[in-house]
C-alpha cells in the first residue's frame, strides 16, 4: 500500500487511509491533479477540472476528520462527473455549442448526495454531445488511436487512466458499461430509477440511468450505495427500499451463473465470443455454475425498442432549442431527433407496451440465474475516433432497466481490454453486486494501461 | 326487507338471505331476468342476456350452499358486465361492427375473479363503441329522453333500473363516474392498475380503469375487494398489496373534506354548483369538516393530457384494422383514431411526463384531507341522445390514476339525479372508501327511478 502513488489507489484504500488520518484529502487531490496534469494533453477525458474547488473542499474535509468527523467511505475521494449532470456554479455543457458557458446554479440530486457523503467535486468529464453517438475529443488509455467508448467517454477514461478513483456516468442504451468494457474498469448502473437523474440533460426521460466507472466492484457498490434512493424530484424515481450493497459484498457463495449467447453472440466477435467462452471455463473453475439461459425469439425487439423510445423522447425534449438552433446539433444527436420528429406516434406507443412485455417476459429467466453473462462489449474498442462502438450487449438490459455490472476480464492480443458484462434481476442490485465481486476475486484481473 | 322484490335487494342484502337459505341465487337470477324482461325495451341496457347460463350458475351456486360452501358475499349475486370485457363463450362486441359475432374463449381477468367470487354472468350490458363517445341504444331510466351518459351506459342503467346489483364498466376519462352521476348510483374506480385491464378491449392502455356501478358504497367495495390485486397478465398492473376496503367501512369517523371549486366549477352549471354547496353544507351539518382545497394553476392539463393520451394510444391500438376497416367505426372513435394518427409523437412524449408531474404535484393536495368533493358531473344528464355528456369532472382524477367514487346526492327540479365525486389519496381505496360510507349516510339519500 505504502508504495502506491495517492491517485493509484482504490476509493476503499484511500478511504481507509483518510479515515486514519495516514493519507490527507489534499494529497490525495492534489495527487488526482498531478496525475490529470500529466496525461490530459494526450487522454483529454476533462471538460473542466476544478482544482481551486477541489482543493479547497479537500481541505475542508481534511478538517472534518481531524474533529473526528467522517462521513463514510467517500470522505474526501475525488470523483469525476460526466458533463450532463448540472453541477452548482461549475460550467456544464453537455459537449453542446447550445449549453456554452451554462454555469447551474443548483447541482444534480446525485452530484447533491455525493457531497453529502464527502466526496470531492474534482471536474466535469468528457460526454458525447447531449450523450448520444457524436464523440468526444477523448481517448482510450490503452491505445490513444481507439476509441474510448461513449457516451461516458471522458469518466471512463479518466478512471482508466487513475486521473480519479471513480466517476460518474449515464446509460441510455450502453454509454457506461461500453465505455466500461473498452478501458478495462468496472462499470455498474442499477434498477432504473433506482438513482435520481434530476438536474442531469435527459436523452431519454424513460430509459436514462445514472452510471457509475471504478476500478473495482467494491469501489461502485460504495458508490452506488451513496447516491441510491427515492427522490421525488425526478418523475422516473424508484420509490422503493434500498437494498444494502455493501453487505452484500460480505456474502461469498459461489453463484449460479446463465451464459447467453443467442442475440449476444451473433452480435459479438468472434475475439469476443471466444474470450467470453474462456471467462465461463475459468468462473467454472473457480467452483461457479455456468449454463446455458436461453433468450426468447422476440427477444431482439428489446434492443430495438431502445431506439424508438431515444428518439422520441431526445426529440420532446430538444425539440424547441433544435428548432431554433440545428446548426449546433452534430450529426448522429441531428439525426436522432429528426427521427424522432419523423416518427410516428403509434410506433412510439407500441414500444412502451413491448417495454413492458419484455421486462415481463425476461423477468423469469433473470430469476433462475443469480446473474446472466454476456459479452462486455461487441468486441474490444474499435480502431478511431469517429465512433463510440456497439451498445448491442447494453441496449437490451438498458431498456428493460434492470442492473447491470460490467467487469474487466483480459486483454487481446493488441492489448486492448476485454470484459464480460454480469445482468441481474429486477430491483436486486444487491445480488449482482456479490456475483460480481465473487467474480472478479475469481478472476483475479486488474487492469492498468501503460501510460 | 321481506316485503322487496329479490331485484332491489342490494349485493350485502341479497348475500345476506342466500347465505342463510333465505334467498335461492336461482330466484334472485330469474327475479332480475323477469325486471329486465319488463324494461329492456325501455331502456336498451343490455347488448346479451345470458340467460340460461346464468340461470345454470345460480343452480350450481344452490347446490353449493346447500352443500356449506359459500364463496364469500358475491356467491349467487348477479352481475352485468359491459360489453367490453371477454367473457367465454359469450358473444363480446365492444359496440363495433368489427367484432360482430366475435366468442371469446377466455375470461377477462375481472370477469374470472368475479367466477371465482361466486357471482353470476347475467348478461353483458351497453358501451359505446369501444367505450369512446358515439352514443350506445341505451336510455337513461330516470327519464328516456336523457342520455344515461357513457361509455359504461348499459351498466349504468341497468343497476340503477334494478335489473341487476351491480355492474361492471370502464372509466378512461369520465366513463364509470360519469354515468353512474347521471342514473343516481355509485361509481367507484380504484388506483390505476388496481384491477386487472387483461381481456378488456382497451381504449387508452395507461388510462384504462375497471370500474364498479352499484346501488350502495358498501356494494361497491365488496365487488372491488373480489377484483383488486396484481396480474401478471396485465403490463399495467399495480404490483402492491391490497386495501381491505370492507374493513374500512367499519371504520366511521366524521371525515375531513376538501371542496375543490376551481376547474370542477368552471365546467359544472349553475345548478350543480349550487348543488355541491348545498351537499357540502349537509355534510357539514352532519358533522364533516369541509373547508377548500385550492388546486395549482395548471392543473387544467391533468385533464388536457388524457386526451392527448387516449388519442395516441387508440391510435397505436386500431391503426392496423381501422386501416382496413375504417367504415365499421362511429365519427367520436373514428376522429379520435384520425386524431392519433396524425398527432406529433413529442406531444404524447410531454403529456406522459407532464402526467407524471401532475400526480407529483396533486398528491400532497390529496393527502391533506380524507377525500376531495367535487361536483359528480357538469350537471344532470343531458336531454337528447346524441351525446353522453361531458366528462370533466372525471377527466384529470383517471389522468393522475387516484381512486374516485361517484356518489348520489340528489334530484334535480326535472326529477333528474344530481350527485358528487369523491376524491382520494394515491392507493388510499380504503380511506376513500370510508369517506364515502360516511357521506352515504350521513346524507341519507338513495334514488330509485320511477319505472
Amino acid at each position: 500500500m505504502a508504495f502506491k502513488e495517492p491517485y493509484e489507489l482504490s476509493v476503499k484504500e484511500a478511504s481507509e487511509l483518510i479515515r486514519k488520518q495516514e493519507l490527507s484529502p489534499v494529497d490525495l487531490v492534489r495527487s488526482c491533479i498531478e496525475r490529470i496534469e500529466a496525461l490530459e494533453e494526450r487522454i483529454k477525458a476533462w471538460a473542466l477540472v476544478d482544482r481551486e474547488g477541489a482543493l479547497q473542499a479537500a481541505s475542508l474535509c481534511e478538517a472534518e476528520i481531524k474533529e473526528r468527523s467522517w462521513r463514510g467511505p467517500l470522505h474526501g475521494i475525488p470523483i469525476g462527473i460526466k458533463d450532463i449532470f448540472y453541477t452548482a456554479g461549475l460550467r456544464t455543457e453537455a459537449g453542446s455549442g447550445t449549453l456554452a458557458g451554462f454555469v447551474p446554479s443548483c447541482d444534480a440530486s446525485a452530484v447533491e448526495r455525493l457531497k453529502e457523503a464527502g466526496a470531492i467535486i474534482l471536474g466535469k468529464t468528457q460526454t458525447t454531445q447531449f450523450a448520444c453517438l457524436d464523440p468526444a475529443a477523448t481517448r482510450n488509455p490503452w491505445n490513444l488511436d481507439h476509441t474510448p467508448g461513449g457516451s461516458s467517454s471522458g469518466s471512463a477514461a479518466a478512471v482508466a487512466a487513475c486521473m480519479c478513483p471513480v466517476a460518474l456516468g449515464s446509460q441510455t442504451a450502453g454509454s457506461t458499461l461500453r465505455p466500461a468494457a473498452y478501458n478495462g474498469i468496472v462499470g455498474a448502473k442499477g434498477e432504473h430509477g433506482r438513482v435520481s437523474t434530476y438536474g442531469v440533460v435527459p436523452l431519454s426521460w424513460r430509459l436514462d440511468h445514472v452510471g457509475i466507472l471504478a476500478r473495482t466492484v467494491e469501489d461502485a457498490a460504495i458508490t452506488l450505495q451513496a447516491i441510491a434512493g427515492y427522490d421525488p424530484k425526478d418523475l422516473h424515481s424508484l420509490n422503493a427500499p434500498v437494498p444494502d450493497f455493501l453487505a452484500s459484498l460480505k456474502v461469498s457463495k459461489s453463484p449460479r451463473l446463465g451464459l447467453v449467447r443467442g442475440y449476444f453472440f451473433d452480435h459479438a466477435d468472434e475475439e469476443m465470443r471466444r474470450h467470453t467462452e474462456e471467462v465461463a471455463e475459468r468462473l467454472r473453475g473457480a467452483g461457479a455454475s455456468v449454463t446455458e439461459a436461453v433468450l426468447p425469439p422476440d427477444f431482439v425487439n428489446a434492443s430495438d425498442i431502445n431506439g424508438v423510445s431515444m428518439k422520441a423522447e431526445a426529440a420532446a425534449y430538444h425539440e424547441d432549442v433544435f428548432a431554433e438552433k440545428k446548426d449546433l446539433y452534430r450529426s448522429n444527436i441531428r439525426q436522432l431527433i429528426e427521427d424522432g420528429l419523423a416518427g410516428p406516434v403509434t410506433t412510439y406507443v407500441r414500444a412502451l407496451e413491448e417495454r413492458l412485455a419484455q421486462r415481463a417476459k425476461l423477468t423469469p429467466l433473470l430469476l433462475n440465474w443469480d446473474a446472466l453473462v454476456t459479452p462486455g462489449a461487441t468486441g474490444a474498442a474499435p480502431e478511431g475516433l469517429e465512433s463510440t462502438g456497439n451498445p448491442a450487449m447494453q441496449r437490451p438490459w438498458t431498456t428493460i432497466g434492470v442492473p447491470t455490472i460490467a467487469l474487466p476480464t483480459g486483454l487481446n492480443r493488441k492489448g486492448l481490454p476485454l470484459g464480460i458484462q454480469l445482468v441481474g434481476g429486477p430491483f436486486a442490485e444487491d445480488r449482482l453486486f456479490a456475483v460480481a465481486w465473487w467474480c472478479e476475486k475469481a478472476l483475479g484481473v486488474h487492469l492498468n494501461p501503460p501510460l
